[in-house]
């Protein structure tokens, strides 16, 4: 009978390490809404910070430096969505994230970078540096649109 | 011609003001569909915590500390999404929100204080402190989930 119980046993250990794994994984289809609600709440959180910008709100140094911290802390959250498999479904994200995972990783990075520049300049209450390194920010939002994301 | 110039003045001032309390304007479908997103955002956080807190996941301590740490500025952020009016549409948020917004807040600053505990006791990487302090910050999402949140 030794043979059979060594059966069992295998059996056991294959489900055991299956419901593990099952544990374990990411639908991709969770991948794409859970990016696609980290945008939602960067655009959120940044949006007032334009219209600061642009004139049409009152510039509000402590709401301006809060969105700028909280902004920079979600920068650094959208990548990690980017699973193998989550590039098909309900999403604009383009196959070449996927192609081309290192440039992708870098135009995060900048993201990161400028986000944080902009939390630091924020405290300021210079509207000029704050203007500029808006800026600096947007366009880094606008280079990974444009090249990784369908219209 | 003085009245019908200070008539277009006075028109163009009022189109002026509207636009720029309608840039500023936050539609109640945007609100709830930030909040949405922020939960969407803290559930992924939250979720590897929670598997690795039951023996599901191997403990990866980094993966504890970084979530650890965005929930702890993902909780201070869906508040701001409850504005007036963004209690009716897409939404699963109980009236009671607004008719005892107080304690909402409470139970909102409950578990932004949670949040920051378990991002404190992560770093110890002591599984008994961390799995109290993961039951703790659980206990004030279904605090706030069963008074405020539908079924």
């Amino acid at each position: 009978m030794k043979v059979s119980v060594n059966v069992i046993l295998a059996s056991l250990l294959v489900v055991a390490f299956s419901s593990n794994v099952i544990a374990d994984e990411v639908k991709p289809e969770d991948a794409i809404k859970y990016r696609k609600s980290v945008m939602t709440v960067m655009n959120w959180q940044f949006k007032p910070l334009g219209a600061m910008v642009k004139g049409d709100r009152p510039f509000d140094k402590d709401v301006f430096i809060k969105n700028a911290a909280y902004l920079e802390v979600l920068s650094k959250m959208p990548l990690e969505g980017f699973i193998a498999g989550s590039d098909k479904g309900e999403t604009k994200a383009k196959p070449e994230i996927w192609a081309e995972m290192e440039k992708f990783k870098g135009g995060m990075e900048k993201l990161q970078a400028e986000t944080a520049k902009l939390a630091q300049v924020s405290k300021t209450g210079d509207m000029n540096q704050i203007k500029a390194q808006f800026g600096e920010t947007g366009k880094t939002c606008k280079a990974c649109h444009d090249n990784f994301k369908s219209k």
